[in-house]
């Protein structure tokens, strides 16, 4: 068997750690330390930065393949892994999409894919132009951003002044996008292998608080089903065009008129695919590791046929003594299943996440609201919390 | 989160390993080396025999619970680790049934379960008496006997002449038993924790060839309910009469008159139970984890309601180079599900397992057919192997 790296200890790599156990195939994992999620559970972690040459190249060598549990790897690392000789999926050409705003804009407008109006801004009076008289508008670092961190929705213009001092101060290259007045969040969640085999898993619906996921109901309810196709199609596409090798995460906006609008791209294991583990016949993390050993990808298809999944996040609470809290939920409700990362609970830290999958004919709400009621239990020691 | 430790390293700890990380519960395995297949992948690995006290007991030392993944731990091990203050779950009052056939049948003929007539039988003038006439009678070790090791299905005066000469040559206590002529094998998995909660997951049918099982199918086709629930319930007063924590399997024969008898009793996670990874919405390796913690049980229910699962277990073949046949079968069904030990794949040796689910109102015999095509590629490379 193959031996899959996988840099980055979050609970990505934790989770493809599980996976690659059923799948047979050998794992190891770039950890920042030993405490890190992955790190307190994979057989075998080196530890290192994944910002050093050096500690990736020396954890390259070890492995068949390498693939990554977040996009914050220079890329002047990925391309010299590469011209070495390592199997970097996904590689260099891809993740720059992933680590440049603009230029996953421009990537995407050349493929015709509809995204949010954009432009390189860099003083308040490019901002005052892009935004045409309109408020809010939409700022964003071009680069290192991740999980609401480096976008801003700025409603006046001495907001949008406060935004430009502390990018220019430290030297973050900015983006503006229209505002998009949408319906709901979407995302499209597909695999590519290098051999150009592709999957799509059903389109969900994603729910942020905060610029932070904290629901995802698979499939998104009541999603005209030409539209699911279409972001199905999109994302194939957009995986294709950019050489995506392993998952592809395209964050959608659905606007009012029920369009689609892209807003972010994620070239990893995905929040909005956790629903995967229990709720889909391949889960996310075997079929990113399929895809990036070019092995035939798994089905995308429910785990219960005509039943929804929801998958709530679980953010720490005030009191990080969770045990007691656990018992409780799994008491009152069997079929909860609870994910923990590992982490220690601080307030609003995602640790775990909570999953219900339902049969066909339930209610989606009254899963939503087991799920919910699980996290919230779970976090403040009731279920009427959020 | 508590600590479990698992005594022994083979598949059983490596899926329990797996079920461990979603859990959050920290997992610790006793492997006699670290080339076994749950040492491979486990985090916190210690390597020392299961057979030696002080090996045992520095592994429990670190570890708020032990469990097994075998039942060959001596029992005099177990009462010291007991003596000690060590949480031994199942604890040693209810392994002893699993370490001793005779113990085991004595103990549930007193509960009034139904068994094969048997007796202890030391000579071939007992033999005699014991079979009355009818041929073939069943031998058996009353200690240390699995997979069909340990049994003798005997035909003839000579046959039972050369078990008893071998079993007395080696000092082994022997067991004749009627042999029921059953129309088919099924299994009761159920669950125990130490508060006392039960929790049954539907009976199943085995399928075994030369003693090892070879396929599952979840729930046993066309079972009179009636027969279902009483198997369950049977599982459910074994384990609370035994004192059994954490899972407990019960193999039965199902008579040509359509009742229950009991074959052997395993106290835990189990092949039968295999089928729970993708099939049920807790598997049998959280759930375990879950009974020995004394966490609240998880819901045996289906993943898919209103379908069937098979697991086919996968043996070696003659070419243990295996990753182009599994490529090949991955491309051929993306729903399967393959599971691998870690194991080299040596003739005959279980090295992993194949499971199939099915959706309401699919031919389980399609199903069926599809585990055992995808388990013969792997082994073999044709479908029509076996």
């Amino acid at each position: 068997m193959p031996i899959v790296g996988m840099v980055g200890g979050g609970q990505l790599a934790r989770m493809t750690a599980q996976a690659a156990i059923g799948l047979g195939a050998t794992f190891r994992v770039l950890a920042g330390s030993a405490a890190e999620s992955a790190a307190l559970v994979t057989h075998d972690v080196a530890i290192g930065s994944h910002l050093s040459l050096p500690d990736v190249a020396a954890f390259a060598a070890s492995c068949d393949v390498v693939t990554f549990d977040h996009e914050h790897v220079p890329a002047a690392v990925l391309t010299a892994l590469e011209s070495s000789g390592v199997l970097v999926r996904p590689g260099s050409g891809a993740l720059r999409f992933t680590h440049d705003k603009l230029a996953m804009r421009d990537g995407l407008t050349a493929l015709g894919v509809p995204c949010p109006r954009y432009a390189p801004v860099s003083s308040a009076a490019e901002v005052e132009s892009f935004r045409g008289g309109q408020w809010p508008v939409v700022l964003k670092a071009v680069s290192g951003g991740y999980d609401g961190k480096g976008v801003w929705v700025c409603s006046s213009s001495a907001e949008v002044a406060e935004v430009l001092i502390e990018a220019v101060g430290h030297g973050i290259a900015l983006l503006a996008e229209e505002f998009v007045p949408f319906r709901r969040e979407l995302a499209a969640l597909v695999a590519r292998s290098p051999s150009g085999q592709g999957a799509a898993y059903p389109v969900v619906q994603t729910v942020q608080v905060d610029g932070i996921c904290r629901e995802v109901i698979a499939p998104a309810p009541g999603l005209n089903p030409a539209v699911a196709e279409s972001a199905q199609a999109m994302g194939l596409r957009i995986a294709a065009s950019l050489g995506v090798t392993g998952l592809l995460a395209v964050e959608l906006f659905e606007t009012a008129a029920g369009g689609l609008l892209v807003n972010e791209l994620a070239m990893r294991p995905h929040n909005s695919g956790h629903w995967t583990i229990e709720g889909a016949r391949t889960s996310q993390f075997e079929q990113h590791l399929r895809a990036v050993l070019d092995l035939p990808l798994g089905s995308c298809a429910p785990a219960s046929p005509g039943g929804s999944t929801v998958m709530t996040n679980l953010l720490g609470g005030t009191d990080p003594d969770i045990y007691d809290r656990y018992i409780h939920v799994m008491a009152a409700d069997p079929a909860v299943k609870v994910h923990f990362y590992g982490k220690e609970a601080r307030l609003g830290r995602k640790i775990g996440h909570v999953t219900i999958v339902g049969s066909a004919g339930d209610d989606v709400a009254a899963i939503r609201d087991r799920a919910r009621r699980a996290a919230s239990y779970l976090r403040w020691g009731t279920e009427d919390g959020d």
